[in-house]
This record gives C-alpha cells, sequence and structure tokens, in this order.
C-alpha cells in the first residue's frame, strides 16, 4: 500500500485503529511513514509513547476532545476535523499550538462531514481558520464507507465515484487545500488517485473475509485470523460449538450465497491458505460460535478462522501471535 | 432476582459474565450468595481473587481447560459441563480434587449440550462420572437462548416450555439431579419453577433494551447505560453523529418498529427515566453512530443510551461510573 501509494503521489498516511498496534506501527514506520491517522485523542497517546508525533484525529471534533488535546500539543502535532467556527474559537481559547483543519466533506454518504457542494459553508469555515490564530485549514478528507458494501471491484469504483469527484472539485476550487481519502476498498483497488493528494486506509494492514468479499483483496492477503477450540461436535458431525462468540470476534456478519456468515473456516498448513467455502460460523451468541459445515473441516479440535472484520475482531484482544511465535503487545480498549 | 429464587426453592446461582466485575459480585455476595456461574476458565480466575471459590463454568468442557482448571482446582471447587466419556477420563488424568458435573441438556435449541431424550447417552455419562475417581454428577443445566426472540412474556413462557418439561422429566427419570435453568427471559418473568432447583441468570444484573423488548424488564429496570458525546448535528438538526460506535455499543440489534436499533435513548434526570421512543441509534460503525431522530432529544452535548445487549456492551468498557459518582473497575477482554 505504501508503495502504491507513493506511485500515485499521494502521501501515505495509514489508519492505526485497526491493528492498535506499536509494534505493527513499526513496521509501517520502517517504510518512511511519519503521520498517523487515528479515531480518537486515547488512541493517539498511545502511539505518542512511541514516538510518532504527527496525527490526523479522524473523528469530527467535539469539546470532550480539548483535555487530550492540550495534553497532545506538547509533544505532537495534529489534524482535527472541524465542521464549525465555534469549534475553531473553542480551540483558540483552548490550545497553545497551531493545528491543521481538515474539512471532512460528504460526498452522500451521510455519515459526518460537509456535504461537498455546500461552498458557503466550505468557504466560511475556511476564512474563520484564516482568522484563527492557532487553526491552518488543511485541506478535504473523506471516507466513504459505502464502498464496504460493493461486492466486486467495479462496483467499488462506481460507489466512489461521486466521492472522487468531489475531491477532485474541491481541489479546483481551492487549489491549495490537500486531499485525502480514506477507505481500504477504494485504496486497494483504484488505480486512477488524479487530484487526491493522501492515503489513509487503516483495515487493509490485515484486510479480512469481508474485504475479500468486497473485492479488496484475496484471501490469500488477509493477514490475521483467530483460532478457536471445538468444544462439541454435533448434529452427526456436522456442526461444532467452538469457543468464540461475539466476545471474541464481534457481532459483524456478511451473507455470503445466502448464509449469515460470522467468520470463514480455512487452513493455515499449506503455502497458500486452503478455504473450506461450506465451513464458515453460521451463528454467535456471547461465548459461543457455531460452525456448519463441519463434516468437511479436517481439524476437529481447533478453528482457524478468518474474521469478517478485522477491526472490530482485534478490537477484542489484546495480543497477536506472530506466525514466527512471537507474541506482540496492542492496546486494549480503555 | 435472589428473592425470587429463594421463594421458589431455588439455589441462586447467578451469572457473572454481564458485569464482570468484583465490586458488583460483591453487591450479589451480600443477597448470600455463594456460587458463581462464569463462562471461561480465565473468567473464574479473575473472581478467585476477590474470595469467590465455588464456580459452575458455563461452557462445555474442553482439553483447552485443563491449564486453568489446574491452578483452580488448588483454591476453589468447581462444575464443569461435560458431555463426553473421555474428557471424564482425561481430567481425571489431569486434575487432583473431586469436581461435579452438569450434563448440558439441549431441549431443542441445538446450540450446546445433549439432546434430552438421549437417555442412552446420559445415562452412560452419569454412569462413566461413578467410574470415575473425581468425577460426580451433579445435574442438568439449560440455557435456552430462544427466549431471547420472543417479544412478549406469554412467548417467553411458550418457547421455555420444552426446557422445563425435559429438565423435569429428567428430574423424574434422575431423582438425585439437580436442574439448573439459565436464561433471564425465563428467570424474570416465569413464577412457576416446578422441577427446578436453580436458577443461573446473568443478563438481569442490568438488563438492557432488548430484555425491556422481550418483556422480561420495563425500561425502569434497566440498571446500565451509556453516555455518548454528541460531534456533528446533521440533516436538520434531525440526526446526530455521536462518539460511540461498535467498539463501545457492539454491533447488536433489534428491530423495533421496523427499525433496526442499536441503542436507545433516554434522559435519565427524572425519577423515571424518560424514554425518547423516536430517538435511537439507527447505524454503527467501528466509532461512530448514527442517531435518528435527534430534533425531539432535548440535550444536543451527549446523549444517553440505553444499549440493546449489555453483556456485549459491558464486555467493551473497563469500568462503571455508579450514580453516586464512584467508579468502579471491571475485567476486560484477555
Amino acid at each position: 500500500m505504501a508503495e502504491k501509494a507513493s506511485n500515485a503521489n499521494c502521501t501515505f498516511r495509514p489508519h492505526f485503529k485497526t491493528h492498535q498496534s506499536l509494534e505493527v506501527a513499526r513496521w509501517i514506520r520502517e517504510k518512511g511513514v511519519t503521520g498517523a491517522t487515528v479515531s480518537s485523542t486515547q488512541m493517539a497517546k498511545y502511539f505518542l509513547q512511541d514516538g510518532w508525533d504527527d496525527f490526523t484525529i479522524a473523528f469530527p471534533f467535539y469539546p470532550g476532545m480539548t483535555k487530550d488535546l492540550k495534553q497532545l500539543e506538547k509533544s505532537s502535532t495534529f489534524r482535527l476535523f472541524i465542521h464549525s467556527s465555534e469549534n475553531i474559537d473553542l480551540l483558540d481559547q483552548s490550545l497553545s499550538n497551531p493545528y491543521k483543519v481538515y474539512i471532512e466533506i460528504d460526498a452522500g454518504y451521510s455519515r459526518s462531514g460537509i456535504f461537498y457542494e455546500d461552498t458557503e459553508k466550505i468557504t466560511s469555515l475556511i476564512k474563520h481558520t484564516k482568522q484563527s490564530k492557532l487553526a491552518e485549514f488543511h485541506g478535504f478528507y473523506i471516507h466513504d464507507g459505502r464502498t464496504y458494501k460493493a461486492r466486486e471491484k467495479k462496483e467499488i469504483e462506481q460507489i466512489i465515484a461521486p466521492s472522487l469527484k468531489a475531491l477532485r472539485k474541491l481541489k479546483s476550487q481551492f487549489p491549495n487545500a490537500k486531499t485525502s481519502l480514506g477507505d481500504t476498498p477504494s485504496a486497494s483497488v483504484l488505480s486512477d488517485f488524479e487530484g487526491i493528494d493522501e492515503l489513509t486506509p487503516g483495515n487493509f494492514i490485515f484486510f479480512d473475509w469481508m474485504q475479500a468479499n468486497i473485492g479488496s483483496c484475496t484471501s490469500n492477503n488477509i493477514a490475521v485470523s483467530v483460532q478457536l477450540p471445538v468444544a462439541q461436535i454435533i448434529s452427526n458431525g456436522n456442526q461444532a460449538i467452538v469457543h468464540g462468540g461475539a466476545v471474541h470476534l464481534s457481532k459483524d456478519f456478511i451473507t455470503v450465497n445466502g448464509n449469515q456468515t460470522f467468520g470463514q473456516l480455512f487452513v493455515d498448513s499449506a503455502e497458500t491458505p486452503e478455504i473450506f467455502p461450506n465451513s464458515y460460523l453460521s451463528a454467535l451468541s456471547q461465548e459461543h460460535g457455531t460452525v456448519s459445515g463441519f463434516n468437511s473441516y479436517p481439524n476437529k479440535e481447533y478453528i482457524t478462522v478468518y474474521p469478517i472484520h478485522s477491526c472490530l475482531t482485534a478490537n477484542l484482544f489484546d495480543r497477536y501471535v506472530l506466525t514466527s511465535g512471537k507474541v506482540i503487545e496492542k492496546r486494549v480498549l480503555s
């Protein structure tokens, strides 16, 4: 991904919310990355301890963030998503050091941000940063999560087209503004990043079974899995109860061939992981997982599972075991 | 619940998976409770540190539990869910102290356990405990999670009827066996516990918006909530983006009046919490929550939310703030 960004003349500022690990962040640093995207001030503080000092807090600013920002500004710089003049005024009063402003753009996703055609509001906000003693307008940011609904590359391209168009239009209206694109499916699949200055995907670091189904990656690219002990084999061997529920995997699911799928079974022994397409987690309660199609799965003592949504699954664990056997720690909820 | 169990001549051995807090467990101890139900050996080890020494590990035994059980048996006794003679033999070789055996019964839920009419298998297992040097047959356990699908009291009664019938039948076949019933909806709603010796609900300690919709409780009974900062108000004030996503609330949802609901907004200021029925979390991504019907909600800076499934939501936090302001810690994932 670092290479892809570089070839496209984009800055690479990956999101760290998926791995939440100092060690993984070091691997990223080795690729020349110096700026990190995070989802909260708490997450920034976690990475600050390992020398990261240039953050994008990729969540709309709200006053409750101020206390942490006052701590963060002592030893780091940051970019904030600001959508109101009031918040710029508030930060002028609360902070001591300059910071950068992204205007988060809504190109139709309707989650957060300012609608890209609301030029009046955008212009007014930029004007307000010029009057501010600390805020410096940096550019426009889009995370278009609708690409997660795609089920093939072409669909990703179709879904992201309005966002690209919006960023390019803004770039032509505000030539000094930087443009930043966030979602993993687009960063994985697109080849033409004209008008985009920065890529900030996060999920790509592991990918997952959802991304494989979206078309962002192949199953070969999925770099994280969960091993779950088999506790009971039922239904003449065709179902298994495993110790792995919503508290381990999250309750995110995708529908594959009409089946709700909470995890995809595979075997990692071969050079290429072997997928057992009919063996999947078909139900989850808090601690229990139900495997359907267990008959065809070779290992009867534990299963290896590609998570549906690696961001949510990784969030439920405090460590990774590398293929070398080395254990690396990660941030847990706080 | 303790009183209800006592009135029904049932032992009360609540599940601790919902609160996962030593302090909350102390309140339970004050009600005379001495035995705890937990979902894993790790959870037992957590409560062991506060003097709990009599556990039900309410998950089908699998060999990976053995290492922890060897630690636990040094200072506690436990009951295990055993469904095979091989596991009884394995524990005879691995453990040093006697332990008790529940046979988990499947009355049609088809999650884990032995089908209640499989008398041959049940008899053979009990016989095997008699030959074992450590296993002592204790009784039958049912957690029938199908009651979570109910949407009124009568439905709970209808759904749980086969489980009650199964336990009562087993009681008549094996008069020395104890019978134990697990789910919160049944424990909350039933009045006739004839043939049942023990109640082990867990969720009742907090309840949640799902339980209120099931009919297990009223919204007045819900004892846990989450406060989320409002980050942006959109759609002419009728939607809000809050800092609260799947990593805070879990992705569990219920459908209320045709709407997917990930959390229910209320205001806690009055003696009786005021529900805003049209104000609810209608979408969640990793860190973002979208409030629908924000127009009618009075507080524009933060929202207070009843979680859909308190077990999963509490699992994502490391502390509770009591109404007194006191902060109490809880176990986090491990």
